[in-house]
């Protein structure tokens, strides 16, 4: 079990975060092997920013992620910039709102992270509803390591903000599959 | 213009962030462009920890450090694991109080990283100090932007402290500098 996931928006979203508490959640909580991979430069400031999260059960070599089984993105121009990069069976989970154009040849599943997190008090968190709806849609991680993650990693003070915004995620994500297989079948 | 560094040490010595302050330090204060790859999962969890940065003039595609040009080891175990990986012409750097066996077929400066922390009253900035002479040996970036680089990273009370740690750094490295062309001269 091998999964490439690159996580992508704008600088300011919380993107290397987001890529943290996954490899956290993978390797300190679910006994797996994570190696994140994070750009500064250009990129890095205000630009299209990305992080890469390779996650397996096993030792990982040197990670070199070509192509991604997971693409999430949270800008349209991460996505425009990005969109190729995805395997054949991978998949894409968007900010519908943010990325207005996303049609690919692939399964894409919508979660609007930044207006559930703002609905929840503050945008802020909106990388921590997309990744709790990546756990719920991918389960590449549990839904318990990655609880334990982000609480973990975020300050005290924010901790209960951050628990209420990942359990939106959860369902956000559990929503956007339920829609996706809806499509599939009626085949649009 | 592209240097690959490898540093390695134990879980708690920090190694990530020196990573991050380097990279930090290219691409936002010296216009360069800089990735960071970080490890999850056992290593990460008190034996041997790794970070790579590798830093270019120009836009990098995917890192792979399988070689670096420059290892900076703070363990034994971390030096043990990683010292095949060097380049040719690439250098060693090692905290010579925990490195003791440290030879190599290559360029090697001993940086007493750890003690010259215990000396400004705190060993936890070791990383910084080697951040520092790691700056000061290889000039892949300038001191400006490493300074900056710490003192945007750091929590406010602790920038006297770091700022202290990466002069004496700056120092280290000149002396490491000094004692490593002596023994170049007399063919030791």
């Amino acid at each position: 079990m091998k999964q490439e996931i690159r996580i992508c928006g704008f600088g300011g979203q919380g993107v290397v975060l987001a890529g943290h508490v996954l490899g956290k959640a993978a390797a300190a909580y679910d006994g797996l092997t994570a190696i994140l991979t994070q750009s500064y430069g250009p990129e890095a400031r205000g630009g299209a920013a990305r992080t890469e999260v390779v996650i397996s059960d096993r030792s990982i070599g040197y990670p070199r992620i070509v192509s991604a089984d997971v693409l999430v993105a949270m800008s349209q121009e991460a996505f425009h910039k990005f969109r190729e990069d995805i395997r054949e069976h991978g998949i894409v989970i968007v900010d519908p709102d943010l990325v207005i154009d996303h049609q690919v040849e692939r399964k894409t599943y919508r979660v609007p992270a930044t207006r559930i997190a703002e609905e929840l008090g503050n945008k802020i968190t909106a990388n921590v509803v997309m990744v709790g709806a990546l756990t719920s849609i991918t389960e590449v991680v549990t839904r318990d390591a990655m609880m334990q993650s982000v609480l973990e990693t975020v300050p005290a003070r924010f901790k209960d903000l951050n628990r209420r915004a990942l359990e939106a995620g959860f369902r956000a994500g559990e929503e956007a599959r339920s829609v996706e297989a809806t499509l599939a079948l009626t085949g649009e």
